[in-house]
């Protein structure tokens, strides 16, 4: 019963963000990795965000200033394409811009390690990442280098998701099983989504884009916006599952699912909790 | 019925332009953005083309000359980009080969306007944008800088569109509700198309590279080959999102659609006006 | 009844192989092509494997210890992604790791040619392309330029196939109508698969990350490996396209079979004979 009435009453405030993002349009830099451009592009749309994958380090000065969001992820990171990336920060962060870091990867080499911990540095908003991934940034110092991601329950992740909270200021998402969402101190879980969505790359990067676009319409309560961006996503990707034979599909119905969302399925298919 | 008649004058030419395609399956070289590569080079092979993602400078001398059309879009634009834009549209201009310039998001930095301004001097054989891309690209002078892309309906932008075709000496295709295409003198409405094309990243891309391809097979009448380019990339919409849920599904059903259009179907649909 | 009985030899091994993907799920660096990031992932993901997109430099010496199998492809090459290729394959042969190589339109320029002939000679363990990029790379010196690729059919390309591979001691791979796979000696055809897979861009790149994946669980014997590779491949296709109505939904299928895929299903469609 608990658990009953705190769906409740996140469910209004879930479709409430949705609803501004289709009202408002929010435009939404992304600079994102290769493989993923094309998704994260296509979810922004059909949740109704504006997405502009501008990356050069020349146009930022120009172009930053007009966005009302921000996502750097760092999937396919080289040196060149950091300059721009801390520029992009380092300008939303001074202009009150919400902004996220994807760290992808974080621990595939010591520069993507120390490139993450640069990017913290720079105050994002949200730092959203799996449960490797926010393990990694969480424990770790410049020097230190892993290889591949091992594999960590996003549960696995919840202190270590608080931990990085405290330390950077910035609200921590970790995507998994369950989607754990923390400011330090609540931690929140977005029951929504499906295993299958795993399956079909991008789908992190273009959840952190969303997250982005959902700061973007509520900047001063970015913990409920993140968690509405979860659950938002994750049961779009329901509904796609209960149409998909496979990745494949599950990718199409994704986006048409997130698109066609109605204010009665968002109600009834929120499912968020408070952990701790 | 002065419309109607309109119409079936221009339906034949769409469909014999298709079919040149599909015969003739021109190599199209495309320099265009990270996003829209894949859907690019979909949608140039779905219409019996020959898609070719050769973007390095140091390849144009040997590979350009082999082309028999080129499509040069700014989307995600770079310094290390340019030099290989301007080498190839100037290689294709001094060639005789047709090329479309497709100056996305024109005005989002001033770099970005300076760089289109300068292929614009390289003689595309047609320009290609929305109506605020458009608009920012014949007011523009190089030291002008303008923020994110205002909207514009693309029959706002006729008079843009007349005057960089005379200013520039191409075609200048206006995409929107209505498609807009003029030598400056002559103005073409192509009203094919839905608004659902507009919640799928890189449509626009995609026509840049199919007017390419329908260029190739007929250059030296460039209006009539654009015009037919939008024309059939609208129908392939309209059928498509006959049977979409969403912008997922219509993506897909663009592409197959645009794959098995016959005759009896181009020639019903075909919906173009003279306009001025 | 030969031809049968050559068939079910090679069924269960198709089966074992794919099997073994999937419960081992190795990790597979793709050093790949911007056009076909996303359908290479979105292929390793649907086939059980786990892909990494990660092509910088300055990671390669901590992340590609720790891969089971490297993919390289020039479809997009640029001088300043040379570097990472050859650091990758060198280390990826030092390790004993294997690697394939695939010569997308190796003979596009000079340039592309050189940097083919140079990767060859870093030992990758197979080699992957279509008729006409077989032949040129079996018959060229680094001097020699050519422009766009011509059209081969596969079995034109067997004696190119048997001498490249001969000359670089890698197993030789030629997509077609009929997949040629010869180690020098042996030549086996593979006849599943569809011609409108061809009409989906990056299907090629992906059946190079394939092979790679099925390399990482049999590395002794690579021949079997990636006959196994390219027959689950075209399996997918063909169960694909019985679904499809067009490039854009067999996309989706190619997918979903892949995933899908069974063992009764594996066991009844592979079509495999010894041509040599």
């Amino acid at each position: 019963m608990e658990s009953k009435s705190v769906q409740n009453e996140w469910s209004s405030g879930v479709w409430a963000h949705l609803t501004a993002v289709r009202e408002r349009s929010p435009l939404v830099q992304c600079i994102t990795n290769f493989v993923s451009m094309d998704l994260v592009a296509n979810t922004l749309l059909s949740a109704g965000a504006s997405p502009a994958m501008v990356h050069s380090v020349v146009e930022i000065p120009d172009f930053t200033p007009h966005i009302h969001a921000l996502c750097v992820n760092v999937g396919t990171l080289t040196p060149d394409w950091l300059p721009s990336m801390k520029a992009a920060a380092e300008l939303a962060s001074n202009l009150g811009k919400p902004w996220v870091l994807d760290p992808a990867a974080v621990s595939c080499s010591g520069f993507r390690l120390k490139a993450c911990l640069e990017l913290v540095e720079l105050k994002p908003t949200v730092i959203k990442g799996n449960g490797s991934e926010i393990i990694a940034l969480s424990s770790a110092s410049p020097g230190q280098t892993k290889g591949a991601d091992s594999s960590h329950e996003s549960t696995d992740a919840i202190e270590a998701a608080k931990s990085l909270a405290e330390s950077s200021g910035a609200i921590v998402a970790v995507s998994g099983a369950v989607d754990i969402v923390t400011d330090g101190k609540k931690v929140i879980g977005v029951h929504n989504g499906t295993k299958m969505m795993q399956k079909i790359t991008a789908t992190g990067c273009s959840l952190a884009g969303l997250i982005a676009a959902f700061l973007a319409i509520d900047p001063l309560r970015a913990l409920e916006a993140t968690v509405s961006a979860m659950s938002v996503f994750g049961i779009a990707g329901e509904l796609g599952e209960a149409m998909a034979k496979g990745p494949g599909s599950l990718r199409m119905h994704l986006i048409d699912s997130l698109y066609g969302l109605d204010e009665t399925t968002v109600l009834n298919l929120v499912n968020i909790t408070r952990l701790g």
